[in-house]
């Protein structure tokens, strides 16, 4: 099965946003083994539109759409796909009343044109939007299949994962299985990486392997086609291990693993509770803690100490500490950690202060930062990172390196 | 000029990376007054890259490529395209000298496939890569024009605005000028404000009207076209005041301003200091603004008060409140807000306390949200929120409100 991604929107076209639909939809596709071989983005134009559909059926069985099935006059894709199939548009009579209800629940008042959304073409399966107004569609021709999905990502994807992928799944259904895995790293750039296993790389069949850089992280991914599920994971079980005996220590986790819900298994699994005081990253550590749903049997709270007054009155960071090595140093970002730990009474207590940048900051330069943990009666330890980001790639980076230190140091407690 | 985007890569076919060289293209023809009407992704595959090329000649007169530019295997832009036009490749000696120093200063061996980085179409423009190795390409034809250039971002943005778009600015020499001015708007949806301004959109001509929705934000982006700077900007004027007069409520700013930096302002301005109590948002109000450089002068600090033991305790609500109204109540956003705001002695406190999802939370469903704001000595207000999205959905909605709220109730104030 070759598919082919349709993205329609004039703001893409305007560069007002990326096409990360695509992007995602492809990786989806990728690990059904389904082969994508071009993405198209097309404006808010019928008859643009029904060009490029036209092309994508001469050269693809499965066209995939996204974006245009909005309230507004520019939302068109079912319209023109409904005149292209010469398919009516039907009023999904669940879909109104999912729209209704989402009036009713946001307090707010239904305009007529929000009626347009409950309109899907005959004949299809329709996927319910869960996070949106827009239901999706699938349609099936002698010749082709349609996927027609809503275009902001929030609804796009899980409709996607939950509503179109099981019905792919089933079309390919005497085809060979595909199974995918994939290995998290930290600690190791991208080019050390393929350096490392390069030879695997080259050589690579079945599973093949994919190296992928982003945020300061490293994955790895993993694919095996076999007749049979459990040969599958044969095939990934061996490539795993020989990748293991090469860089096993920067290994972190797997599939969704984030370093967030790696730390809060450890942190749950171990009835430890955390607490952090942050300067730098103004709660952005603690904010990507909560990001993980389950972590609050272990996040008990901290404190935003943006001022050096705040620092001292609020912490209990001493004023000599600061003065004698600077706001932005290890003996303060120690007892930065020690004094959360203690005031909020949990296991493990984390500061985090640096420069953030553009400007330099207590006597550093921008992208300095330290990072304090203490964990129980130990003494604190501390970390230094010089980044050289800017501000908001820094402040994040910070706060995922702290998470991967704190883990680092758990594991080598045993945890 | 029409022009079309051709990105070449395998990588962005399987989903690894999005296809953010073709936002970015765009953006910049944007500016110049060029048209884009389609993206086109394709692999590294020379048959369908030929394909995809037939097909935009027939649509457009400006085709850029990006990808397929390196030392690799893969990369084969300019070997098809050489094919496909005629030209022969020809040693740049200029690139070739830069190729070999870029070894050198890495420290580095050159490896033989290296060179053909530096071969170029016969008769082109070269445009230096001043961030890498493989040089860019303009090559006209009596009906086309054709820019290559690299894939790496940091490569190819530099080279488009530095080499690529003077050339273009160039050709378009006598055609008008473009200005664009994009309006912000809060608290209303797309839909509703399409329905206020319905008839401005139907009967659209100079300037162009284009809506665009994220994140619970909505834009309106003011396109003119004219003889002179001054003339366009009269047109956009006129279209602004009249799109004011009916949404001037829901306007909070222009371009790039964000809900952040325009608290900033008004903070900054007026000496205000601002502190944050945060329960389900857990640090990232404080966050959000602390990503907007020049935030330090107002913001101090606060809390993440994750549990109610530390509301109770070490930010001072009041067992009574919490045990009377339940944890997320306007009582608890109040307090949360007056103590905040007493504790780290600053003009303004903010309580947030709330059930993100996916269970609910102080008997509240999930996506209950109450925000309170204390502003000096002021009685504390408070607003409720109702969600409907994923955890870190409502998490960010919560936190953008706020801030919008908080803008409003200044305004309010004559600030």
């Amino acid at each position: 099965m070759k598919a082919e991604i349709i993205a329609v929107g004039s703001e893409l076209l305007l560069g007002q946003i990326s096409n990360t639909n695509a992007r995602f939809i492809s990786s989806q596709l990728a690990e059904l083994g389904i082969d994508v071989y071009y993405h198209t983005v097309v404006g808010d134009n019928p008859n643009r539109l029904v060009d490029s559909i036209k092309i994508a059926e001469n050269r693809a069985d499965l066209i995939i759409f996204s974006g245009g099935l909005g309230p507004t006059k520019d939302d068109l894709t079912k319209e023109t796909i409904s005149k292209h199939l010469n398919k009516n548009l039907v009023l999904d009579h669940h879909a109104l009343i999912y729209i209704e209800d989402f009036f009713k629940r946001m307090n707010r008042k239904m305009t007529e044109n929000n009626k347009k959304q409950a309109l899907v073409l005959e004949g299809c399966t329709v996927l319910e939007n869960k996070h949106g107004m827009a239901p999706g569609m699938f349609l099936s021709t002698k010749t082709h299949s349609y996927i027609l999905l809503p275009g902001p990502p929030k609804e796009m994807e899980p409709m996607f994962q939950f509503e179109a992928k099981p019905i792919l799944s089933k079309l390919l259904h005497n085809e060979s299985i595909i199974k995918s895995h994939v290995i998290r790293f930290y600690g190791i750039g991208e080019a050390e990486l393929e350096t490392e296993v390069q030879d695997l790389l080259h050589n690579q069949t079945n599973p093949t392997l994919a190296p992928l850089a982003s945020d300061g992280e490293v994955t790895l991914r993993l694919t095996a086609k076999s007749d049979t599920e459990e040969e599958a994971w044969k095939l990934i079980d061996a490539m795993q291990t020989e990748i293991f005996n090469r860089l096993g220590k920067f290994v972190y986790g797997y599939n969704n693993d984030s370093l967030a819900s790696k730390l809060r298994d450890i942190l749950v699994e171990n009835n430890l509770t955390i607490s952090a005081a942050e300067s730098m990253t103004a709660g952005l550590f603690q904010s990507e803690l909560a990001a993980v749903s389950g972590m609050g049997q272990a996040l008990v709270g901290g404190m935003i100490t943006y001022t050096e007054d705040i620092k001292i009155k609020q912490l209990g960071v001493k004023e000599t500490t600061i003065k004698e090595f600077s706001v932005v140093s290890s003996p303060c970002a120690e007892e930065m950690a020690v004094r959360v730990k203690e005031k909020f009474g949990t296991n493990i207590g984390v500061g985090i202060t640096g420069a953030a940048g553009p400007d330099g900051h207590g006597g550093q330069p921008a992208g300095t930062v330290w990072i304090g943990i203490a964990i129980d009666d130990s003494a604190p330890v501390s970390y230094k990172l010089n980044l050289s980001g800017m501000r908001n790639t820094n402040r994040l980076r910070a706060v995922k390196f702290t998470i991967h230190y704190l883990i680092r140091l758990l594991h080598d407690q045993g945890l």
